[in-house]
């Protein structure tokens, strides 16, 4: 099976280099409060859109961010500076107050995303060349520790996986995946020396992985395996379970045009929506004994499956070809309820903190739009270059976003 | 049965009086991330501490707020504003980044407490006297809707009835009960002419109420009989049904010192957690059924019950004259796993957002104290005037907080 990353050889792997270290003081900021500012990334110009989510506007630019392709943010426990993972190993700490970069460190050859301590004080990043964790300190992107993921392959060989689906969880740590290992991880952060846990044979290639609003249960996708892998943290003892294992059985697979993505948690009441892998469906499990309630027929592959913060409607994106439209689905009755043709090639979406709006990126349409989750009135286009991820400040406030 | 509430006759009934209103522009305010900031009530000296809780310090003090006891705080969407209401019938809107009085209003003669709606665009608050809502525009506080809280009592006579758990819901609506009504109503502020839904012969003496973090259930506490209300907002056309109808049967029950609340949500997985009323236990709800699953004993009544974040723990403060303790229960075993004398006093308790730490006020001790949640270690002291209600602006972006 071919691997479902481009993996860019690159030259910087492992080097640890400083860009930049201005702490911005601008004197023309603005005063004002945090709580409704967010991000766009914009990955065609290594940009990030600085948007405010009470007007519904774009209110500033920040350039030179690198490659931006897949990347993803997190933010400090204040609310002011957004971490900005990139593609190309790059993390930037931009303040949003100001529009500038306050550090930048290339940390890697080739990265896919990070996660913040739930005390504020360190932001790890998940490698994927050399496979590892780094973990820096969120004031000045110092280096703290360095976690390579190695493993012993099928040879007797030591070698290194990449690592996937970062999180952070209550108890000030840190989880992981591996992807060629078949591993989950756990880092716990209590001292600036992480110590680690290692739970092997989980499942065949871990390709992203989530963790509950709680932060009590961390599952991760599997791609060589119909199924998922399920850590329940309050029972480490217990070991990772297999879950919603052969979900699929004795169907053909279609060809996986873009990996889904499990960042997020879909959850109304008892059930979790999940997307499945290869298939134009959404899983529904029972979070009491995870076992597999329905499988709701949607119209592509899903991406992104994602529940209004109220829990009352579950917003799916699909993977090329058929993605210019998303779906909304009534956690109650399982219908798609309706199909919003938000432009082309969507990426994205992130619902407002209490649930009022969603926002949408279309990549090739250069906008983001707008919606009102209730009326699914549009409420704003707003041109951006090649939009990806939309992230609000009010994740520094959420366990595993 | 004598009222639980201490009526102060007051002047201004009804009255509507602008006292300040001066846009701050404070140029030697700090530019800074508003999402770790939080007041503390100070209710001998009608002030707000401005905390960090960051650097677990207060950082300012506002003065001037005339009569905070039994004061609460909401956050503008923003999180640079708090909207206090005080006792007195007065409505202040705090600019946190100035410490300056935005806007401040005296809008009836006493109340209870408020709710900001979904959008941020509306204020509302509840009124003892006159019983009623009323609605202001959260940017310069002007008067919206003013809805008296008429019901006919026994004699056939329409009488105004005090609000009590008044909260937002999605769908930019309000919720709120009625103490001597029975009644528990809807209020939809979709436009700036809100429609209300009323629900009739909900249980008698509504004192509080909660609803669930998702919108889904509003719940009041019921002062007149053992039990409490149910609203499910996904299905109002099946109307308000009574919930854990005579837990404390056939026993005598205690005098009451203070009335529990309901405010905060303690939710572990499909447990829910609520103070049972006049008796030394916590009771604890299975939020399938709404069945009575165990009552837990604790040292004296609850007033507040409230989940860590990560719903692993509940936490309880307790009425006069057992108010010197908290208790923390685990929510798997059911077990009070620690007492932590906190000071004389304890009025309240608050969770950093990712559940951390909690902040402790004890009143006659004129202090806060903040806890490491998970080794119960005490890491600061702050001096603060007989501290009661601690708000954080993470609030800003949680459903019916």
């Amino acid at each position: 099976m071919p691997l479902p990353f481009s993996l860019k050889p690159l030259l910087l792997g492992g080097a640890l280099t400083l860009l930049a270290g201005c702490q911005a003081m601008n004197p023309a900021a603005e005063l004002r409060g945090t709580g409704d500012l967010g991000v766009v990334v914009e990955r065609a110009t290594g940009s990030l859109a600085l948007v405010d989510t009470s007007e519904r506007e774009i209110i500033d630019r920040v350039e030179g961010l690198g490659d931006l392709s897949h990347a993803s943010v997190k933010f400090s426990r204040d609310a002011r500076y957004a971490f900005v993972f990139g593609r190309d190993g790059g993390l930037t700490k931009v303040d949003l107050l100001t529009g500038e970069i306050v550090e930048r460190v290339i940390q890697s050859g080739n990265s896919i995303g990070g996660a913040i301590s739930q005390d504020g004080n360190y932001v790890a990043v998940a490698n994927y060349e050399p496979g590892g964790v780094k973990v820096f300190a969120s004031d000045d992107l110092e280096l703290i520790a360095d976690i390579p993921a190695t493993y012993e392959n099928a040879s007797g060989e030591t070698e290194r996986s990449k690592t996937v689906g970062l999180v952070d969880a209550p108890g000030n740590t840190f989880v992981v995946s591996l992807f060629e290992a078949g591993e989950i991880w756990t880092l716990d952060m209590a001292t600036d020396d992480p110590k680690v846990q290692r739970y092997q044979e989980v499942g065949e290639m871990p390709y992203d992985a989530l963790i509950s609003p709680s932060g009590r249960y961390y599952i991760a996708g599997l791609f060589g395996e119909d199924g998922l892998a399920l850590l329940d943290m309050w029972h480490p003892e217990a070991g990772v379970k297999r879950i919603l294992p052969d979900y699929g059985r004795g169907e053909k697979r279609l060809p996986v045009y873009k990996m889904p993505h499990l960042e997020g948690w879909a959850l109304a009441g008892d059930q979790a929506f999940f997307p499945a892998v290869g298939r134009h469906e959404v899983l529904v499990a029972d979070t009491g004994d995870w076992s597999l309630i329905e499988r709701i027929p949607v119209q592509g592959q899903p991406v992104f499956v994602m529940s209004r913060p109220d829990e009352r409607q579950v917003w799916v994106s699909f993977a090329h070809p058929k993605n210019d439209v998303v779906q909304v689905i009534d956690t109650q009755s399982h219908e798609v309820v309706k199909t919003l043709a938000a432009g082309d090639s969507i990426l994205h979406m992130e619902f407002t903190p209490r649930g009022e709006h969603v926002w949408i990126s279309a990549r090739d349409s250069d906008h983001v739009k707008v919606y009102d989750t209730e009326t699914f009135e549009e409420l704003a286009t707003l041109p951006a270059e090649s939009p990806s991820g939309i992230f609000f400040t009010d994740r520094a406030h959420r366990i595993g976003l």
